[in-house]
């Protein structure tokens, strides 16, 4: 591990000084080689996937380690797509000019070496060494044990095309044991040689990052996130966009888990607005006032309104107004992504200002929390940390930047 | 600690949400306290300044610790100076609108709960209490054993001046003991209670912290700065930036250590540059070129390279031109501040481009490694971490974003 630490350092520093069309050739040589590599990479697959059958892995595991021809096509365009995106390495943040003539500018820089850990989806090992060659990063990639064959033939494939482009293989390392010694080591840093722990995964393995890692981590443990529906607010509108957040995909960590119905709209819009759900299919668990709704609804318990239920499941609660909404967020919310659905615009805005979650949406559904739909091109998981990368995580968010200084003899007084 | 650090948070929830006017109100009153309160901390200062003396204290941080009627009002003026800075929370980083109509803004916050770690210098209570009041953040002040009375007095004037003002007395919290425990607690976040650690002081302080810290630090260990002259180089402004570089001040981390010369130049600047540091009291550690120019040069060895000498002392190197120098600068440099000095503007931008240090300086001197310098209206720090805040942390570097998603009911195809 130290040595695969030391070679990715060394490689962090070609790519952080590779030109743009250099990172773009590999980028495309990378997907021609998957591409290339599909027999063997669905050969690998299907070795997975009978390991992981016999090992009696639960069916939505499954599905995420499944590829066929579709699923690897799927992973070919996502690295073309980031071959397309502008690159974000010198892209110039902020500049300035002092009165004595100094020219400062903020300049973005590579971070060095990523450290992705994740499960499952053999995909990931597609994004990551995409969007971190593209940032200019050295990446070492710590897939899950049950997709390792995968993952090892998609890995084997990006080095090939790291290597057609004059790029050190080492840019895009990959852990080669199963054993669970190496997340510890990446975890500490390797020595100084990993920059940042990027995990993707159940909650089991983002709260051990989380507990042990003695390097920054780009992640968020839960997305507990909340609607809430204030009065006035458009109901057409506001079961638009419930609906879409809740309902559109229940898997995804920008999926609404709470619904908080201002009191003053209790008799107009919770019953239209559980009705809608309930039809659709989704379980409701509310108070009293949304208990007295429909039949249908179950009481909810106080852990109810802590859970991402990442399932077609709500709760309800019906609060005293914009400051008590906010006081249940400040109390059950992940500070992941909360809403607010109204036409009083002051409160609107008051929701934005003091919700403290690194995403605060007015009017839209919550399912926007992702970084294609921000207009990042890609994204490698969503923050809820406070540091350097908050919200979603795509290639600007992987860079670090430095100050340029330039003078004409300038000294200090 | 455990309470301290919950109240710290409480209290940061409310300065998070506190008009500018508010916040600008209390740094007034707090310098006006400070100011009212002079003889007592002058007082305090003097049992300090007796206690350390017969501790045998060296010399250079006995001054360090002295407060007199002068240092105080620059205390004062300090404060001052900071309610006058612009608010950074609530800044728009950044805003687009997508093809849907989704306008997104991404808003500065302020980052939560601060943990200072200081030694000496009692003045750093109040820079350390008006930046993070300013910033919106509560701050947790860790204070050297040696100037715990005099930052007592200047303290319990800056909370006078919080609670004048409406704040929470929390906001600027003290730690009451001179135990080294308390250290360790601030180190592992306080339960989640500190979000970021920032320690000025000696190298073991600072070495200690960014070892056992399990939260982000905004710190430097070391500043081995470079100056690096390339041909052509017009001789009077190298010799101009030199001087100031190198003995402007030599304890401040912007300070030059090691200067590097172009092979090409060693016939017509080596001697010029040396004799000109030699005259003014400069010490140089030289290679066999430098050593060959002037007598009083002494031979330098290895760990010369490597040190941040902090004094009238530098570190000479002739090298075989820009590739040699960055080679050099990437191995014993601290990534902090590095310099080039020439006319050759090619020559200029590629190592601008490609050391990779948080400050790189064209034709300049180094000490302007300096919030002040910057514009950045005062400084807590500099950073030489890859992540969040790098070079000067100001009030931008002390504040955090979220993401404000402003619809019209957009939902998410």
């Amino acid at each position: 591990m130290a040595r695969m630490g030391s070679e990715a350092r060394a490689a962090a520093r070609v790519l952080a000084l590779a030109p743009r069309a250099k990172k773009d050739a590999a980028l495309l040589s990378m997907a021609d080689a998957v591409e290339r590599q599909m027999p063997a990479i669905l050969a690998a697959n299907a070795q997975d996937m009978e390991a992981a059958r016999a090992a009696g892995t639960a069916p939505a595991l499954i599905d995420r380690l499944f590829l066929d021809e579709k699923r690897v096509a799927g992973i070919v365009d996502g690295i073309r797509q980031v071959a397309a995106l502008p690159d974000p390495v010198g892209a110039v943040r902020a500049e300035w000019t002092r009165p004595n003539g100094l020219r400062f500018e903020r300049v973005a820089t590579p971070i060095g070496v990523i450290g992705m850990i994740y499960e499952s989806r053999p995909g990931v090992t597609a994004d990551a060494g995409a969007l971190t060659l593209k940032s200019g990063n050295a990446v070492i990639l710590r897939g899950g044990s049950e997709s390792f064959r995968t993952s090892t033939t998609i890995h084997a494939a990006l080095v090939e095309g790291l290597v057609a482009a004059g790029l050190p293989a080492a840019s895009i390392a990959m852990v080669p044991t199963r054993d669970r010694a190496a997340v510890g080591e990446m975890l500490t840093g390797l020595g100084g040689d990993v920059d940042v722990i990027v995990p993707r995964g159940g909650k089991s393995l983002i709260a051990r990052v989380q507990a042990e890692a003695r390097v920054p981590v780009f992640a968020h443990l839960d997305a507990n996130n909340h609607i809430y529906v204030h009065g006035p607010c458009d109901l057409d509108m506001a079961r638009t966009v419930l609906m879409n957040a809740k309902l559109r995909r229940t898997g995804v960590c920008g999926a609404a888990e709470s619904l908080l119905v201002d009191r003053a709209l209790a008799g107009t819009h919770l019953a239209p607005l559980l009705t809608m759900l309930l039809d659709a299919g989704c379980a409701v668990r509310g108070d009293d006032a949304a208990s007295a709704v429909d039949a249908r609804v179950t009481p909810a318990v106080e852990e109810d309104y802590a859970t991402e239920f990442l399932d077609a499941i709500i709760a309800v609660k019906v609060v005293d107004g914009l400051a008590a909404a906010m006081e249940h967020i400040a109390r059950y919310g992940s500070q992941h992504t909360d809403a607010i659905l109204t036409d009083d615009d002051a409160a609107a805005e008051r929701f934005l200002r003091e919700v403290d979650s690194a995403i605060v949406v007015h009017n839209a559904s919550t399912q926007f929390a992702d970084g294609g739909e921000f207009g990042f091109g890609a994204e490698i998981g969503i923050a809820t940390g406070r540091m350097h990368a908050r919200g979603p995580v795509g290639l600007e968010q992987l860079t670090t930047f430095k100050y340029q200084l330039r003078g004409t003899g300038q000294t200090r007084p």
